[in-house]
């Protein structure tokens, strides 16, 4: 999905920052996760916004490897809170080093992202306010997880914080080192915060009602553990209103005794599946739309249109 | 030790601060920990740092408070990796609020020191060496607590980069805000981190040898649960060298049945106390030399050596 040319600027880049890296314990979880394989979309945006404004993508190599470095500390610190084993199919850091080398190597990340935030006084203010959100959505996703009454607005605010915003401040940091105007950067971020909430729509219709053969795994994951996806907020409001307690009878028994194709069936009776499409189809357009408003020529924005197709179109 | 003036102003801005922040589960435990009684060290020296070079306190705020958010996130990461379940008398953030919620505001208060630290280049480029050498010092302290041949070289080395460099780095801050020479603030860098390591060497003495009455605590508390201390790795260096097993003796029993008073004269017929108590008279006359040779009135000097000599005279 992403051009093997940035791909390739990035994987060398990245491979030069962990070389550089002492060989002490600190460190050596780092070298651990920035080996996994990954797909490198954040860095890829800094670039692709660079480029966007008449930029060379080497010049923010440095902000796209930043970028890479806070995601990760993130990770790092995300599977901590959740107790996750695995995370790109390996040994999560802390399954492997502990709890508190986690912790720590994490904290070392996000340290160590800041001065390659930091050329641009601009990067690094967005940078700023940008982590801060991201965890401000870590700690309503973690709230969440203990109450039985998140409305749907809050979910979105929680959504955008936790995954969106970041995607969105990749394409502004790019834009930024290109030295594009203000308003500009601005709304290649807007696309980015679109472009975000609708993949997300997308991963969760696709983990209820996607084809197991051609994702590569469990059709319906989230709905037998009861994760609060969107897709299950908005039925659980869905099913209050029409006085309809299918789902909340299958989300009281325990996820092994679930019947998914039943739960499934009721997100689409209550005509939830179509209002996700829906969603997406509208934060496509909101994406387009903001791309649209940017004054550059139009080939120019082949890649991000290229991009977004990629994201929403995706079987798996 | 700290001028009543200067506390108050670090008082009031950190008041202001905690107050402007939004009542949400991500900075509650924060607005708790920064709310405990404390003595603001950190703060107080990027105060002293300016004033030296003729700078007004109140333009050091910023990176004052900066500091001492940094520290605070030291605090609570330390803690839940320490396991520990009080800080300042009160309970620890992880005891109070859970772990995950520990880790994520550690984390906020990490990204919220970054943009107080971030007014200049160089004082913020000196913030991201040092949160660095902070992270490296506290993986080496866990590593020492699972190694049984740890060299008091290294543990000088870890104290340093754990403790010393950050109130080094705290003067350093208040010399570039004043725009002094960075000669003279690398000197006072130096100043105030071999107080550092004067204090922390005095600590541990007075914890040994103090007197149990004036120190308010338990006598002996760091020899009882084996703690491995400057004087317990140089006293069982010098116990090896002599083939004397009486160290190691006390130290194979379970805490409770430990023999202090026998721990205590162990180590000073080792010569052990004797050397530490030089090494803090080095430690002091390195950090008066480096004041001495700043290019600044004697008068505005006297603030610090008064600070030297409350930190290493004080009986607890």
């Amino acid at each position: 999905m992403i051009e093997q040319r940035l791909q390739l600027l990035i994987d060398a880049r990245l491979a030069a920052w962990c070389d550089a890296l002492p060989h002490t314990g600190l460190y050596e979880p780092m070298r651990y996760l920035l080996g996994l394989p990954a797909k490198r979309v954040r860095p890829a945006l800094v670039l692709l916004g660079c480029e966007l404004f008449g930029g060379r993508a080497e010049d923010a190599l440095d902000e796209a490897i930043g970028l890479e470095l806070f995601h990760n500390f993130t990770l790092v610190h995300d599977d901590i809170m959740d107790a996750a084993p695995l995370r790109r199919g390996r040994p999560t850091v802390h399954e492997r080093s502990g709890v508190n080398a986690a912790i720590l190597s994490g904290d070392a990340l996000l340290v160590k992202a800041y001065p390659l935030m930091a050329r641009r006084p601009d990067v690094l203010a967005l940078f700023g306010r940008t982590a801060l959100q991201v965890c401000e959505g870590q700690q309503a996703d973690m709230e969440f997880e203990r109450r039985d009454d998140v409305r749907l607005a809050e979910y979105d605010a929680m959504i955008r914080l936790k995954t969106a915003v970041l995607l969105g401040c990749a394409l502004r940091t790019g834009a930024l080192v290109a030295n594009a105007p203000a308003g500009d950067a601005a709304l290649i971020g807007d696309f980015g915060e679109h472009l975000g909430l609708a993949f997300q729509l997308r991963d969760d219709l696709l983990d209820a009602f996607g084809d197991a053969a051609t994702m590569g795994k469990q059709q319906g994951g989230d709905l037998r553990a009861g994760k609060k996806t969107w897709l299950m907020i908005r039925a659980l409001e869905r099913a209050a209103e029409e006085r309809w307690g299918l789902l909340r009878e299958e989300l009281a028994k325990p996820p092994a005794a679930r019947d998914v194709a039943r739960m499934r069936a009721a997100i689409e009776q209550l005509g939830v599946r179509a209002e996700a499409e829906a969603e997406v189809v509208r934060h496509d357009g909101a994406a387009r739309a903001a791309l649209a408003a940017i004054a550059v020529p139009e080939p120019r924005k082949a890649p991000l249109h290229a991009l977004a197709a990629a994201l929403l179109d995706r079987a798996h």
